[in-house]
């Protein structure tokens, strides 16, 4: 926390509202807050059932004057209808009042976006959020406490939080981004349950910010699976209230290399704290036509039931990992790949080879973190996906979660 | 068992020759022979990565003039390259070459076809297959009894055979349909780790019969599905002996309904046995434009990690599975879905309806089968798929399938 870079001009709160009734105590309100207009731009499921915040989102995005975001964590507001957009729109514009009642700067309540995350399907709790508001607003703060509050109050399942950051010099000027996230199942491509928030003092043309939102989700959050459900909540939200020179050109790449490096870490972060996960495992896959070719091998891999349940079971069953990648739909014969398990060839071009059982095993036994490899002979297309193994726990967590 | 109907001309073997090395007594070997020469096609994975057996049953069918089937369970020499072909080709000649030295009518050994089920990437073990042929052959019997050995001999971590069977009536004669399966997991449609026999004595020409295997297919095995990891070893297989007229017109519809509804049955079977599952579940799509959109949306819930364990926690979590519809990749919007979990309608046309959490929890509890209903307003496409919860059994089951 301490090594935390605080992006400036921005405030965060994070309190219990009664969200979530059942837990006493447990923060389940986020506000961010920018102090000056912020450039936003997002990326949202494509999920055809979307939550009334994203539908909300999605209208207000991307714009040049944003000034924060309202996140509540319990209730997704998703297959509500037009009761759960009218609410949506109402605690964003209560939001965005009592923030202007306490900082005496006015703007309109569009500017200020809301979020949601949790059960699907069930009405917000108006009457429990409404008297919350003033709290949420006397709670921000602007440093890493108050980051850390917020960071937590939109966790769900999410057993850590997650919040990654960086400190770069362009021009001799400090730059701070300053990214977090919740998401820990119902992690699939094109996205996920998940959350995730990167904001910096950088000051960026919304153009370029809404340029660069896609292609940091294809190179992060699109790059892990935990059961490949796509949620109808994914959310990554940019917001840049910089507001000296925007940057162009070769300041532009490095802001958009680091940016996208906070939402690997971030990614990473989830895949690594999924529902009951005991492995991250990294999926490289490479050699193939293209890049796209071994992503979506890579995900084939990552969502298969019996893969994950083969880490799980620290089971050498690399059959199941070839099989995974010979459904995935992409042309290859089995003599244009092999297959390394750690520092182990398992298949080497079509041809199984001999290893010893037991230290494969013991591999997977030993190490929380797993790395395989699928080579291919057809190109120079690559991916690195991230996704956990399948656990007792993770039927566990989602065998009750509403009940 | 009694009620069985054998196809005439038909004899079976199940023994144990030792291909499960650690399971005394248990039968892995299975022989399936005809008396004449009879009409055979089949339908086979869709994966790239195929066994040898599949590449063999390939190159062979269609044909007019199969003689039998000799079935590995416990190895599915997959992923066994140059070897695992070789290998593959003998056991069918040791089983032709036996069978015809039993029987004293030759046939050229490619007329003995060859399957395998189980683990991926290991060779068969030739030298102890070897001495069991002759054993194989001289277990065949053309009675239930024998069709029980050979339907036990090709499971693999199935808790019971499959078999079913019709008799019916064509221009006044008897004809029988004995259909015998295994799967109990790895089950994706196109189609699953599954091995499925239909055997009749009608006479019906090779073009209709291979005509009729991929119809059958997917109006059967590829509407289950219990976690969509599409197998090497996927194998649908008819074979037709009898010797009469052929059947055309009304009697060959009469006998197609008649061979489908063997294969539903089967399918259902499957779903029904699914590794570790605690429900057979059947999710009813109707309303969608075609049956094809219909079928992507179920099979898409159907694969859902979360769904399935709603279903195993008797969790009303109804949101997973209106949002797994949501990424099935058909386009609709929220107004055009209704939701029924049993009797109960949970979701109308885009509004969630209060209900009673503790009804329908218990209504989950206590049925073995559950049905889930989703109606669109679109047009008058429709499916019928099975599939299973997601338990610990199956993790557990499959953590340590190898090891």
């Amino acid at each position: 926390m301490n090594t935390w870079h605080v992006a400036d001009g921005f405030h965060f709160a994070g309190i219990h509202s009664g969200l979530r009734a059942n837990e006493p105590g447990r923060l389940d309100l986020a506000l961010i807050f920018s102090e000056r207009a912020a450039v936003g731009a997002g990326v949202f499921t494509q999920n055809r059932v979307c939550a009334a915040p994203v539908q909300i989102c999605r209208e207000r995005l991307p714009a040049p004057d944003v000034r924060g975001i309202v996140v509540c964590s319990g209730n997704a507001n998703a297959c509500t209808g037009q009761q759960g957009l009218d609410d949506a729109r109402r605690l964003s514009a209560w939001a965005a009042e009592a923030t202007v009642a306490a900082r005496a700067d006015g703007f309109p309540f569009e500017k200020m976006l809301v979020c949601s995350t949790g059960v699907i399907g069930r009405l917000l709790p108006m009457e429990t959020l409404c008297p919350a508001i003033p709290k949420l607003v006397a709670d921000l703060g602007a440093n890493a406490a108050a980051l850390e509050r917020a960071a937590r109050a939109i966790l769900t399942t999410d057993t850590r939080i997650k919040v990654r950051t960086r400190k770069i010099k362009i021009d001799r000027q400090d730059i701070r981004i300053t990214g977090f996230a919740k998401g820990a199942a119902m992690i699939g491509p094109n996205m996920a349950t998940m959350l995730a928030f990167v904001l910096t003092d950088a000051s960026i043309d919304v153009t370029d910010l809404a340029a660069l939102a896609p292609v940091a989700a294809d190179q992060s959050f699109n790059c892990i699976s935990v059961e490949g459900h796509t949620s109808t909540n994914d959310s990554l939200i940019f917001l840049a209230n910089g507001h000296g020179v925007k940057l162009k050109d070769a300041a532009l790449e490095k802001f958009r290399r680091a940016a996208i490096e906070v939402c690997a870490d971030l990614a990473r972060d989830m895949a690594s704290d999924a529902e009951g996960a005991s492995h991250l495992v990294t999926i490289q896959v490479e050699g193939t036509h293209t890049d796209a070719e071994a992503r979506t091998i890579a995900k084939t891999i990552a969502e298969s039931a019996l893969v994950k349940t083969a880490y799980f079971g620290a089971d050498p069953n690399w059959g199941r990992f070839v099989s995974a990648a010979g459904y995935a739909g992409v042309p290859f014969a089995e003599s244009q790949l092999s297959l390394w398990l750690g520092e182990f060839l398992l298949y080497d071009k079509g041809t199984p080879l001999p290893f010893d059982a037991a230290a494969v095993s013991g591999y997977m036994k030993a190490n929380r973190e797993l790395t395989m490899r699928l080579v291919f002979t057809l190109g120079s297309g690559r991916c690195t996906f991230y996704t956990c193994d399948l656990t007792y726990d993770y039927v566990r967590l989602n065998a009750d979660y509403t009940t």
